[in-house]
């Protein structure tokens, strides 16, 4: 079980993001408060978009609270687009190449939850990601392949179609194999300009997720922060757990549904996974 | 705010001692009980007496719970004399040279707590340790200071009087620097042969302590675990939390006390500092 | 490009094999001579059948000439089966699951060389590896690839058949893609009982190897080592390199060639890889 | 023994400055030239001026060449006076703690070389430290030792005179106490608005210290980068070893003499050290 955060909107210090708000994702690596577990401390991750022709990544095995170098980093990067991950394995080596965000091309996808019987599918699972991308998975996560199943069905030209169908082989493959509950998953994917999010799981009782989709809950959020005080009203962020308990700030994300962030209006639709036909 | 283990008897593995109990050191390392904090993620140690002239020691910066190496080591090593340390960090950089337990000659020292305004009053603690021991000092946690504190007022001959005039060193310098509560300690050091224990604090209200009296209690408490029903009658366990449930198979080590773990009679004694005259 | 040594016969203390030597295989992860490189540094792994059901392995992303566990575990372990291993990577990220030696069940694994192309061809490769063992693959390493196919093509029955085999896989998966040079190898493997050793490569330049045949070479190559002086007739180092510059204490491995170390006469025989039919 | 790179100038991406160059700062952590060692793969750090109140410094453990990180951070990160530092240690441990740059308030400082019998004399040096910044040593290097010691005479109000302060200090008591050469040096320290090198020690055989006088010299030296085509006029690099083989790029710095880069005229004078009166 993992905590993330997507931020999209108006450039911002990694530092505003991550450390400052009350209940903070680093502060959510120690005492997470809505999560399977309390502790996230199996390694992290940070993505953002800023100079360069892909997007960049920190990652590090050690304990958010604890990496000196996430807090000087997080003080002089600023940008507009930041998925941050904390982790909490469940079972999988603790190594950079199993932390979150993963990136291919300008892609970033960061997710909550599992494959169940991941270890039982996963060659099954493999043998359905694209040729051409096969030896680029660097990790051995569930996650990592469920993102490159994902770019296998089309993530890159339509997220929510590839999401589904993506969901669907996993389903699929899972529920031939005896697996009662195959996936559990919230998910951000982000091409630079829009974020995507999903919260889903097979079971019907998936990770909670919730969105701020008014800047000014996010100022009255943070009232001591003047950076937030000049963000655009575009501003979004999409998080595991809220940041701070303000009363109204924060929304659920229903059930079985995605979301997409992007300029103009916002989208908010049923998730419904694909079964391979 | 730390947890540790000490151990004296019958040869054990590693394993059983650190990974098998129901409420093992490892399973407090994610979910302490007792301790200030929870999460005692910052890094961790142990130290065991075996081959050669002196006691071994690893660390590691990782959490203890996904360390990989000290599975395997734990597989294999087996020894009647061993120190265990999982660390949460009260501020010192998470760096092997900062675990527990530290290691001068023949001896081991490990230590839950801290000393008040250490910042503050680390360079005229300094000054008292003996010039020949000054460079070997590796690290920066005052637990490090206090151990080579102690060295020079005479731990290798005398425990108790050398810990006593130590921490009346603490408590003098402290309060002469306007420090409230100096010192905050559950100690324990040993030379191979004996261990000593100590708890106390200057506040009277200091961190938890048990130990195991009788070898049937630690039978009773692993009663599928066939090495310990083969373990000798001297075997005990000091422990800053019971590694179980068992009602009855732990004592509490008394506020202000300490005791010696030895062959034949062990000892448990009122603890008090001995100001500098 | 790497090094490795197996070592074979009386128990012998970690620290005896490893760095004491003069020309140890911890100085060549700093000075290597016969290697494609100088520095070994992206990691290094220990081996060794001791206590408990399997091999143990202790493994690190740190170079080994300062990894302070390994001198502290070196120090405290004895075996008389030991591998070792120190990683130069040729691309693959440095984290322990790609460092050497790999282990599954009984078996241990260590490579030095690399699958020509192994990024083009690592899928056909991984297809080949038996289902049941896919998901057991934890780095992203050609030389654990290597291993689970030669598990796939019967290791654990006749080794030397089994690496003929798979050697055979990869030259022809690798030629039918255009790789002039499918495979560089020089590898250990062993069940605990009897160790294996081979010395291959497609274009007949293979990557050096040598053995000790006498344990008096031995002794004269270390003349101040006691422990030495008491190891029984049996023991056998295979190493990339030399130990140390004694004129007649190494014998290089033929090209083309496998040796078996086991109980009673010692074999030495051509190798050659088995295409598949 | 170590390598460092100071550069002050237009602000440049760091990938460019530290990647880029034939014979660049990370080729040279695995193959130096003109060092007492080849191998600087004890750690590594970077500072750099940019966004907020202090300098940023990012620090590993890992050598340089493979550090994901550092390659992703240097993608990303641009400013206009940076210092790097890749470590072979001198047998103090490797941590992040014991890496340079060292940071102080707005101040740089880092170090190659080595205060001759430092473990013997590091207590009479630590004295000398002021006491409201002793406590604010984080590891256990002389070269960290030797900022704290200039800080405390100065270095903050006149650098060359602090610096020569504190060599007169260290060669006092390192020949008091026996040493024969008691300091080897090159230095640079900033304060984010000049940069100061310096080149000295006792013997008068000092680590070698190069500059580019002309940024002309430094645009030939990379042909390939468009970026250094854009580059002021006053754009200066200071290194431990020339970033490539242009004949007339680089300039050494003579024995025992300091330099400041500056807006404006550049000085280039005499080193000598002022004993303590």
């Amino acid at each position: 079980m993992c905590r993330w955060l997507a931020y999209s909107g108006s450039p911002i210090l990694l530092e505003d993001l991550l450390f400052k708000p009350a209940h903070s994702l680093i502060d959510q690596s120690l005492h997470a408060r809505l999560g399977a577990t309390t502790t996230n401390g199996d390694g992290f991750g940070v993505g953002w978009y800023g100079e360069g022709p892909t997007p960049a990544v920190f990652k590090s095995t050690e304990p958010a609270w604890n990496d000196r170098n996430l807090r000087e980093l997080a003080a002089q990067v600023r940008s507009g687009l930041v998925f941050a991950h904390i982790r909490a394995s469940t079972g999988t080596p603790v190594q950079q190449t199993n932390c979150h965000p993963f990136r291919h091309g300008d892609w970033l996808w960061m997710h909550n939850g599992a494959i169940g019987g991941f270890h039982q599918i996963k060659r099954e699972l493999m043998l359905r990601v694209d040729p051409s991308l096969f030896a680029d998975l660097e990790g051995s996560t569930d996650s990592e392949a469920f993102f490159f199943l994902a770019l296998t069905l089309g993530l890159e030209d339509d997220p929510p179609t590839a999401v589904a169908r993506a969901v669907g082989v996993i389903e699929d493959v899972g529920r031939r194999n005896g697996v009662e509950h195959p996936i559990q998953m919230t998910v951000a994917t982000s091409d630079g300009t829009r974020v995507w999010g999903f919260r889903y799981s097979t079971e019907g009782r998936s990770r909670s997720l919730y969105y701020s989709t008014r800047v000014s809950a996010l100022r009255e959020q943070y009232p001591d922060n003047p950076v937030l005080h000049n963000v655009s009203d575009e501003t979004r962020l999409v998080v595991s757990e809220p940041l701070g308990d303000l009363a109204g700030a924060w929304n659920e994300v229903p059930e079985a549904s995605w979301g997409v962030i992007e300029a103009g209006q916002d989208e908010l639709r049923p998730f419904t996974p694909r079964p391979p036909s």
